[in-house]
C-alpha cells in the first residue's frame, strides 16, 4: 500500500496541518525537557526541541507498526532476502552487514547467517595472523573510494586520539592524479603497505591507481608481493593471492557502504590502532544491532525513533534536507560517510513492493560539519533562513584528550557542550522582538545525542545507530535501501567520453553529444 | 515592491509551469551544448544542461534589470552604505572587500573607497617587511573561526601544490580541546608563529585558544612577543602592539566571510606559498570584480549569470538545496568555505528595502565535496532520489602536478574529466528504460565551470564569481548579505549556560530552561 495511504500517515498529514510550535511559551517547559529524553547503551537522546506532540508521537508509533518496521529489520538480520524490487530485476540477495560482527552465533540462525558469521570469523582469523607479519611497516595507503574509505576514514580519524604507535594511514580515494603524488611524497615506500579494496575486483579507478602504485615499486625495486594486500570478492578478477601479500575476503551481501565493520575497515583500523581497539569497535556495533533488533516499544529503540522523528520531519513538515553536526573535532569526517549511508541508501524513487515510482518523498539532503565551527558559518540559515533544517546534534561529556584547562570558570570542554545545548534551545525557543532583523521565529526541530566519552565502543554504538536509523526510514518508506543502480548511467557515459577521447573506433551511444561536450572543453580560452 | 510581484518574477513563475524538459530527445541537441557556453577571464560556464530556454533566459535578464542588481554591484563596490536594513536597527555601513583588492586607484574613486584602498595598500606594505623577519620560522598555527579560517584553509589547500617550502599552516578552529592538543604535538614551538584572528578582539573561542598557547609558550621560557602576531580591529581590546611581534588591521567594512583577500588570508597564504604567489591570487580577484561591474550584459557577466540560474533553480523550480562539486582533490575544503559564504550571507528572511519579513526563499542549502568521491557516494540521489538537486561542477583541463600517466589510452586527468562531463550529461538526458529500477527521470539542472589550470590567477577569479554570485543574488532577493544577526541568540544562550555550568549569581533568562538540559547531561546512563 502507498505510504500516503497508510492509516498513520493520514493521521499524521492531518497533525501537520497544526503542529506544535515550540516558540510559545508555555510548551518548552523543564518538564518537557527532562521527560523526552530516551537512552540506550552508551548513548542518550534529547528531543523536547523536536516538533512532537504526544498524539504525533503515538501516531509514528503506529506508522512503525503499520509498516512492519521491525518485523523487517528481524528479516535483514535473520538475512532473508532483502535487497530487491518486485517487477525488476533487481541485486535479489539478503543483506549481511550485522553478521560481520555478530560475536556469537544467535539461537535458531538460518543457514546463511550462520555461514556469513563462519566467513566473516575465518577472515578475522586470517587477521590475527596477518598483523605480526607487518609489525615493520610504518605507513598504509588505502586504495578505494565511496563505500570502500569513507567509513574507515571516519571512523579512524575519530579514534586517532588513542593511536599509541607512529603510523600513518593514508587514502588513495580519488582518480585525481593531484591526490595520489601528493601522498607518494609522504611516504617511504620501503615501509609502506597497499591496501587495494574492490569488491568487483573490476573498478576502473581502482586499477588506474593500482598501476601507478605498482610502477612506483618497480622503480625502486620493492616487491609488490611484500607490498600489496588485497580486499575482493572471492572469484573475483582481482582474488590472485600469489600476487599480494594477503587477500582478504568481501561478500556480496554487504554494500560498501556498510562495509566499514568487514576487512575493509578492519585491515586499516586495526593496523593503525591496533586489535583490542577493533574488537571494542565491533562490540559496539553488536550491541546496538541487538538494541535495533530486540527493543519492541519504538519508542525507546533508538535508531527507530530517530528514523521516525526524521520522517516526521521529512514527509509531514517537508523539511528537505537534514543536518548533523557533531561537536567533536575528531568526527569531522563522520558526515561525509553518513552523506553515503543516508542517500546512496535511501535516494530511492521505487517502491520495493511492485516496482512503482513513489509519490512521497524519500531521503532528505544529508549534510553537515562539526561544531561549534558551523556556528560560525552557516548557522545564519538554519536560524532566520527561509527554510527550515532539522539538526542532529552529538555530543559528549568529556573531551577525548585528557588535558584541558580551566579558563575564566569552565574547561573548553564544558564552553563546547555549552555551545552545543544553547543551539539547541534557540533554535526551538527563538527570540520574538520587535526588530525583525533580530527575530528568530523558533520551533526549529533538533535533537542532541550525547554520550560519556568518545571512544571505540561507543563510536560502535553511533556508527550502527546511523546504519539501522537509514535501514528503519527504508523499511517505511517501502523501498530498498542496499542497491545503488543510480550510479551506473554515469559510469557508462564516462567510459563513452573515454573511448571518443582515446579516439577509438567503439561504438559511443550518444556520440554527438560527447563530441559536443568535448569540441567545447577544447576551445581556447580568450584570455 | 516584493520580489514576487515584479513583471519578470510572474513572467518565470508562467515560465515555471511548463519548463523545458531536458530528457527529451528533441531538445538536447550539440547545438544546443555549442551554444549555451559563455565565458569570462580564465573560466567557462556551459550550461545547455539547465532547465532553461531562451525565453526564460530572457525573463532572467529582465529580472536583472527590474531588481538593478548592476547598478547595486556598482554601489557595493563604491563602498556607498548596502549594509543596512531599514526600519530595523542595523549595521548601517559600507561594503569593502573588493577594495582589499584594488591594485590601482579607480578614476572618480569616492573618498570611503579611496581611504579604503590606501589603508589596505599600507597592510600590505607592512605583510612586506614583515616576511622576512619571519624566515626562520616553519610553523604557523593560525587561531580563528569561521571567516577567519575558512577561506584561508580552502585557498591555501588549493594552492599548496605550489609550496616551495616544507612549511606547515595548522587552523585552531574549533573550541574542542581535542583540536588544538593535536596540533601541539606535531609542532615545534621555538619555530611556531601563532596569528590571531579576531575582528571584534573580543569572541570568547578565540580567547580561550590564545590563552592555552601563552601558557604553553610560557612553559617553554619562550617570550610570546617573539611569536605571536596580531589580526584585529584598529582600536579593538587587542589592538595592544607591544604585546606582539606585529599587529595587522581589519576593517567593520570587511566581513569576516569576505576577509581571505585582507590580511586574515595574506598573512597565513603568503607566509605558506610566498608573495608572489599572494598577489597573483589578487590579481584574479581584481579582475573578476572589474568583470562582475563592468560587464552589462547579464548573459555575459558570469557571476550574474550564474545568480540569475541560481535564482530559477531556487525560486522557480523550487530546487531548496545547490550541490557545488569540484573534480579536483585540492579544492576538497572549498565547498565548506562556500556553506559560509552562501549561506550566513543570504540565510535572510528580512527584506532590506522596509525590513519586513520575505515572503519568498532565500539561500538554499549549499553543499558538496569533490569528484569523483561524492559519484560513489550520494551520487545515486542526484540522479535517482525523490528531490531534484542542481548541481554547480568546477574543473580543469590539466591536473595541477606536471606528473600523470596513461593508462589504457587516457590519463588520469583526462578520466576525471570524462566522469564530469558525463555526470552533466547523465544528469540531463537521463535514461528511459522500463525497469523502473534503472529509470533515470533527467532533466536533473546542473552545469559546467571549467578552466585550463588551478593555479592562483584562476583561483582568484573563482572566489571572486563565487562572492558576487552571492551579492548579486542578494541584491535580487533584496535582502542584506552583509549582517549576521542569525548568530547571537546561540552566543547569548552559550553564554547563560556557562554562568548556570559555573555555579554563578549572574542573573540567566531562560534558567529552568538551561537547568533542565543540564540536569539531563549529568544523569547517569544506565549502561
Amino acid at each position: 500500500m502507498s505510504f500516503l495511504h497508510l492509516k498513520s500517515s493520514k493521521k499524521l498529514q492531518n497533525l501537520a496541518k497544526s503542529a506544535p510550535n515550540l516558540s510559545e511559551l508555555s510548551l518548552l517547559t523543564p518538564e518537557r525537557i527532562e521527560k523526552m529524553a530516551i537512552e540506550s547503551l552508551s548513548w542518550k537522546m534529547m528531543y523536547a526541541t523536536e516538533c512532537v506532540s504526544l498524539e504525533i508521537e503515538n501516531a509514528l508509533v503506529e506508522l512503525a507498526e503499520e509498516t512492519f518496521a521491525l518485523k523487517k529489520m528481524a528479516s535483514m538480520q535473520a538475512m532473508e532476502v532483502m535487497n530487491y524490487v518486485n517487477n525488476c530485476e533487481s541485486e535479489n540477495r539478503s543483506v549481511g552487514h550485522t553478521a560481520l560482527r555478530a560475536l556469537t552465533t544467535p539461537k535458531g540462525a538460518s543457514k546463511p547467517l550462520l555461514q556469513a558469521i563462519q566467513a566473516s570469523q575465518k577472515e578475522m582469523e586470517k587477521l590475527v595472523r596477518f598483523l605480526p607479519k607487518v609489525e615493520k611497516f610504518t605507513s598504509m595507503i588505502v586504495v578505494g573510494i565511496g563505500g570502500s574509505y569513507l567509513g574507515t576514514k571516519a571512523v579512524s580519524e575519530a579514534l586517532e586520539a588513542y593511536k599509541t604507535s607512529k603510523r600513518q594511514l593514508y587514502f588513495a580515494s580519488n582518480i585525481d592524479p593531484d591526490k595520489i603524488y601528493t601522498i607518494l611524497e609522504k611516504v617511504d615506500l620501503a615501509k609502506t603497505l597497499v591496501v587495494i579494496v574492490s569488491k568487483s575486483g573490476g573498478t576502473l579507478e581502482i586499477a588506474a591507481q593500482e598501476e601507478v602504485l605498482r610502477k612506483r615499486y618497480q622503480e625502486r625495486n620493492l616487491d609488490v608481493k611484500h607490498h600489496f594486500v588485497m580486499i575482493t570478492g572471492e572469484k573475483s578478477p582481482m582474488d590472485t593471492p600469489s600476487e599480494f601479500l594477503e587477500t582478504f575476503y568481501l561478500w556480496d551481501y554487504v554494500g560498501g557502504r556498510y562495509s566499514v565493520s568487514s576487512m575493509v575497515g578492519a585491515v586499516p583500523i586495526s593496523f593503525l590502532l591496533g586489535l583490542p581497539l577493533w574488537k571494542e569497535f565491533l562490540r559496539g556495533l553488536h550491541d546496538m544491532d541487538l538494541h535495533a533488533l530486540e527493543e519492541k516499544n519504538p519508542k525507546k529503540n533508538l535508531p527507530l525513533w530517530g528514523a521516525l522523528l526524521g520522517i516526521w520531519n521529512r514527509n509531514f513538515l517537508e523539511r528537505s534536507t537534514f543536518a548533523i553536526v557533531p561537536y567533536s573535532q575528531g568526527m569531522h569526517a563522520w558526515t561525509e560517510h553518513l552523506q553515503q549511508l543516508f542517500m546512496e541508501s535511501n535516494g530511492k524513487s521505487v517502491a520495493q513492493s511492485d516496482g512503482s515510482f513513489v509519490n512521497w518523498q524519500t531521503s532528505p539532503v544529508l549534510w553537515g560539519t562539526v561544531g561549534t565551527e558551523g556556528q560560525h558559518s552557516y548557522y545564519q540559515a538554519i536560524h532566520q533562513g527561509t527554510q527550515v533544517i532539522p539538526v542532529e546534534f552529538i555530543g559528549f561529556r568529556k573531551a577525548q584528550v585528557s588535558k584541558d584547562e580551566d579558563i575564566s570558570g569552565t574547561t573548553n570542554q564544558e564552553k563546547l557542550l555549552a555551545n552545543l545545548f544553547a543551539q539547541s534551545l534557540a533554535l526551538a525557543k527563538g527570540q520574538h522582538v520587535s526588530n525583525n532583523n533580530r527575530f528568530f521565529s523558533g520551533s526549529r526541530a533538533n535533537h542532541i545525542l550525547f554520550a560519556d566519552h568518545l571512544d571505540a565502543y561507543t563510536l560502535g554504538n553511533l556508527l550502527a545507530y546511523h546504519e539501522h536509523y537509514v535501514a528503519f526510514q527504508g523499511f517505511i518508506w517501502g523501498i530498498n535501501s542496499f542497491d545503488q543502480e543510480g550510479v551506473q548511467l554515469g559510469k557508462r557515459l564516462a567510459n563513452d567520453f573515454l573511448e571518443v577521447m582515446k579516439g577509438s573506433s567503439h561504438a559511443v551511444k550518444d556520440e554527438s553529444l560527447v563530441k559536443a561536450f568535448l569540441s567545447v572543453l577544447k576551445k581556447k580560452q580568450k584570455k
